[in-house]
């Protein structure tokens, strides 16, 4: 029964895949019929009060229809690539004429702004003519290609239309030239990984290998000695392009882990500097892994994943956990309130973990896919879908983000856009193609790794199939699943079983399955003929836990976090009152469904303590002796956090006698 | 019997007081012995492995003795100013011919770098010649000229040689003439406040009012609007100092807050800013409120002190809760971990508080003095008197001070110079004055302070008595004062009654004293007709108190501080083991005396848990259902920390079930 458990497994079409979810497509809906709009509009500067954005415009300058500056950051183009890419996985499953009347324009004019020699992007075009390639330190060339590249492939598969794909091929043709082990070419990489992941997309599409050597080979030469920045820092004369200083502390040499290129990519063991960074690069790592079936990186791959997950990751799938260099820190090192966990990080890490799913069947890459998609991802929004966080805390106070500097950039209301806005875009294609990341399949298995209510034409084991899911998730861990097949095929059903979940059943046309005997790596596998209409039950217990954190997390001692099943639960000062560090909380919490609270949602309930003021006007300290009050606290899910009244929120909450229970 | 409350006190001579206490005359005498001669060392560069200082060099350099460049700070001067005015109060009471010989031949060179027009700074002098006067924003110049005249002040008083008082008033006379409210001079002040309180100090030794009449117009002039550092700024080209940066954002006006220039000074009533500047400007505030009677300007240094002491103070008396900016932030915000708690700024609230002692009897003022003392200022210099904190955390993980930049400024071990040298010099300069802070006196009243074994030979009520004090201070609580008088006269001893002190009895020649009808703001007036040898026996009940923040100090909920008398107790990873944020304390704390620790030290045993790691392996979270184990849980004074090997410290400790007393 375990064959398939052994091989790897593969992404399936996300054509194939329809998302009937109540939860999710909602969130799809939004994406398309609020989302990319209000998008398209920002990057057309005419979204008032927004922080400009002027995409288009340096797009329509480098295309020479109009004269002006560019404006913005180097990788500005990237909010559009990103765009269309979102654009076309909607088209996939919900076609649009209009968006992808918008989608073919701005095609258009990326076509229009890309050079004669294949080269494409309007900060080097317009601004630094002559000058490409001379800062691949600072300057995101390779990653904004790779934007573009991910969008081509991307609206191809979506629409059947090359032109896209057409441009980035000549782009990714051109960048063939330039860079490569061969004398006379950059032996170079890009400042921000996300090429490599891109060139292996691009691979799989057009079948051109070229593209998937050169992914490769990027990552071979990253950290290798002597240090490529170093060497290109001293022929551009030793300058900064983001401060025009030449001050010595901004050379490449002073943080080489801030982009990964301290160790060669197969040595690096534990997660350090730029969050998205890493997890883009391990995501073209994996690709590369599985398509070379390359030993010592895949071993890379694993070592920094069991790292991340198991000593640098936020209980909400959130990571890196400095603002400074929006980085990672040390292991154990998770602080709630001076947090970074930036949400194209969690993107990054929901991309690692896919891509690793499709290397080894093993539940904890779905587990930490669905933590992130539950809390960060859909947290990262607003309900309007006009407002976004790029940081992503689990505890806020506002005076705090807005007097004590190193709190900064914790927002406590999501922003209507950023003047670096790589996380609103990115967020749309991620959550435009959730489809991707229910299934897996290889010759002898289907993995379902989501629950999520959805209908799927796919063929397994040679077998067309129509596979139907039903569910309440996250709400309900009751999920139906019917198989419905023309033909008599054997073969299995790998069904998830969450990290989060202690206790199941399962069990196929009504007879109940000795389920402990068919689990393999969080996976149980069920061999069945299928033939006709099956029905798999599976029921997953999801009571609500009080999760502890690591002892060694000591930003959490003392401290529970409020879960049921993937979603974690925060208090906010609209239930709770202010100073929510006054209250600490008791065990036997409920879950209660709210029907007012945004349209009905699941809330938890439970009892606990407040510490009183009275007594301590004008004084700092004294000796103690504080009164608590017994109070009734009200938990809401993570990701509705500051859709209200902004004020206080937090996720980690004291417990009331954790020693004496 | 209060009449002496009501009055205002002055600050007793620094010669007439005779430290000797064995617990504080050890400290002076590392002062003189060995802080003192380390510090001469380190200024001369011959100190290995400490950071370069070459004071001693620039001012060779600027007196025309040698050729070179100037290294360093544009304040560099005031570490020798600094240590001048430390010599100058240890030679007060231990005369030392060797370090006299240092300072005199120190002062020499000083007199051959001031220029013939009475100007005294080797940064213009070497470095920026005939640019004085045009950056008061950055270069703290009259900083630099404060630090001189409070050294030439106190060697005057010291040692009656007047050559170093006669080079600072050539050079306030000079400032004078550039400085003032009439045209042709500039209406401005300096970036770093210390002018203020300098020129107050050199009014009352020479009795010159125009120096009075300069430092009530710096205050004056601060905060007025057009912002004389924005025109400043305008004026030279709008470039930084700093970083020869001529970007916006380094432009005066971006934070007014960080140097209080955000409004006049008697309209500010929240600290903010950099909080060495606030403290020395308050320090100055007072001195001329009270030389004017100002109303206005004295109920701003109430207001700013009530902000500071009831919000915004650590509980061992350290102030600064950022970093960035060495700043304060908001009312409650006292990080342990990201604290920044310079000592510098604690010597400017001790120096602070010993003036508003000066216009009202209250004991608040000597309450914030103690705990600074005994917290902060001892705890800020190594046993070995040559190594210093310049910031002063109240939980250290040595990892995290590697590893989170947030925590870079946290040094885990003490060092042995900064290349921003301020806080080393200071600190031996509050020491060696530590005589200062015992006694005020008024024509009614001597207030006794501060409690430490001591002969003082002082002039009450025009009457000479000698006041000797006994005890065993901050050990034990009871005290001995012996007045003895040759004349019969009537006037009142004050002692002061500690905050901390819950309980406390006092008897006047074995004859118990109704301690309570005699107590007023803090302080018990003993009215008596003094006559021969009189006997006040005070006795402090010192039990170990568990100390609580106000509820609003989210940084310390759930969590308890050790104190015994002013002294706060911290635990460290030599006594309890690592990852110090497991454990969490019962209440009844028991006192108990070390003879081995330190040459002897009381510590505090207290039972508590440790949250243990079992079963935690490869794990961040999980259902709570973590394993304690009972502990004992040895604690030691705050002041001692970091002088074995080095590890995690902490003071606020989680208390196991607060709640359920």
């Amino acid at each position: 029964m375990n064959n398939g458990s052994t091989r790897s497994s593969e992404e399936v079409s996300l054509k194939a895949v329809k998302i009937t979810d109540s939860f999710w497509s909602g969130y799809q809906k939004l994406v398309k019929e609020v989302v990319l709009p209000y998008q398209w509009e920002v990057m057309n500067d005419r979204v008032p009060e927004a922080e400009p954005s002027h995409v288009i415009k340096n797009l329509r300058i480098a295309a020479g229809l109009e004269d002006g500056e560019f404006y913005g950051f180097f990788f500005q183009d990237t909010d559009l690539a990103k765009w269309l890419e979102a654009v076309a996985y909607i088209l996939e499953t919900y076609p649009d004429p209009e968006l992808e009347k918008l989608a073919d324009e701005a095609i258009d004019l990326v076509e229009k702004a890309q050079q004669p020699d294949g080269y494409l992007n309007t900060y080097f075009t317009i601004k630094k003519k002559g000058k490409r390639w001379t800062n691949l330190y600072e300057c995101h060339e390779l990653y904004t290609a790779g934007h573009f590249i991910e969008a081509g492939v991307a609206y191809y598969q979506a629409t059947g239309k090359r032109k896209l794909l057409d441009i980035v091929c000549r782009f990714a043709d051109y960048i063939d030239t330039v860079f490569g082990p061969e004398p006379g070419k950059l032996q170079a990489y890009d400042g921000h990984q996300e090429i490599e992941l891109a060139l292996v997309k691009l691979y799989k599409v057009t079948g051109e290998k070229r593209y998937l050597e050169l992914s490769k080979f990027f990552l071979d030469e990253r950290g290798k000695e002597p240090f490529y920045f170093e060497i290109e820092w001293e022929k551009r004369g030793k300058v900064s392009e983001w401060n025009n200083s030449t001050d010595e502390k901004y050379s490449p040499g002073q943080n080489r882990q801030y982009n990964q290129t301290h160790l060669p990519v197969r040595e690096q063991k534990e997660a350090v500097g730029h969050a998205v960074r890493l997890l883009y690069m391990l995501t073209g790592m994996a690709d590369v892994a599985k398509e070379y079936n390359d030993k010592s990186l895949l071993q890379a791959c694993r070592n920094l994943w069991e790292n991340i997950v198991t000593r640098q990751m936020y209980i909400t799938g959130g990571i890196g956990s400095t603002s400074i260099g929006e980085a990672f820190t040390f292991d154990y090192d998770l602080p709630n309130d001076t947090i970074y966990a930036e949400t194209c990080a969690s993107i990054g890490l929901i991309t690692f973990a896919h891509r690793m799913l499709q290397i080894e069947n093993k539940s904890v890459y779905a587990d930490v896919i669905e933590k992130a998609l539950y809390n960060i991802i859909i947290g990262s929004m607003a309900k309007d879908g006009k407002h976004y966080f790029y940081v992503n805390p689990l505890e806020v106070f506002p005076e705090a983000s807005e007097k004590n500097p190193i709190k900064r950039h914790v927002k406590p209301r999501r922003q209507k856009w950023y003047s670096c806005a790589c996380c609103p875009p990115n967020l749309a294609r991620l959550i435009a193609s959730l489809g991707l990341y229910i299934f897996t399949k290889n010759s002898d298995t289907l993995f379902i790794h989501q629950y999520a209510a959805c209908e799927a034409e796919l063929e397994v084991a040679g077998s067309k199939i129509k596979v139907v899911q039903e569910s309440a998730y996250p709400w309900n861990g009751e999920i139906k699943i019917g198989i419905v097949s023309d033909v008599q095929k054997e073969f299995n059903i790998a069904l998830r079983i969450p990290g989060w979940c202690r206790k199941y059943s399962v069990d196929l046309n009504g007879n109940k399955l000795e389920a402990d005997n068919l689990l393999k790596e969080g996976y149980l596998y069920i061999r069945n003929v299928w033939s006709g209409n099956d029905q798999i039950h599976l029921v997953l217990d999801m009571p609500v836990e009080m999760m502890e954190a690591n002892p060694l997390v000591r930003a959490n001692a003392g401290k529970v976090a409020l879960q049921r099943g993937p979603v974690v639960y925060c208090i906010e000062e609209e239930d709770n009152g202010d100073n929510l560090s006054a209250l600490s909380i008791l065990t036997e919490p409920e879950v209660d469904y709210d029907p007012e609270l945004f349209g009905g949602v699941h809330v938890i309930k439970i009892k606990g303590y407040r510490r009183l003021n009275d007594g301590w006007e004008n004084k700092l300290y004294k000796p103690a002796g504080s009164k608590y009050k017994p109070v009734n606290i009200k938990a809401i899910p993570y990701y509705l956090w500051g859709n209200r009244t902004p004020g206080e929120m937090m996720v980690w909450i004291r417990r009331a006698g954790n020693e004496i229970d």
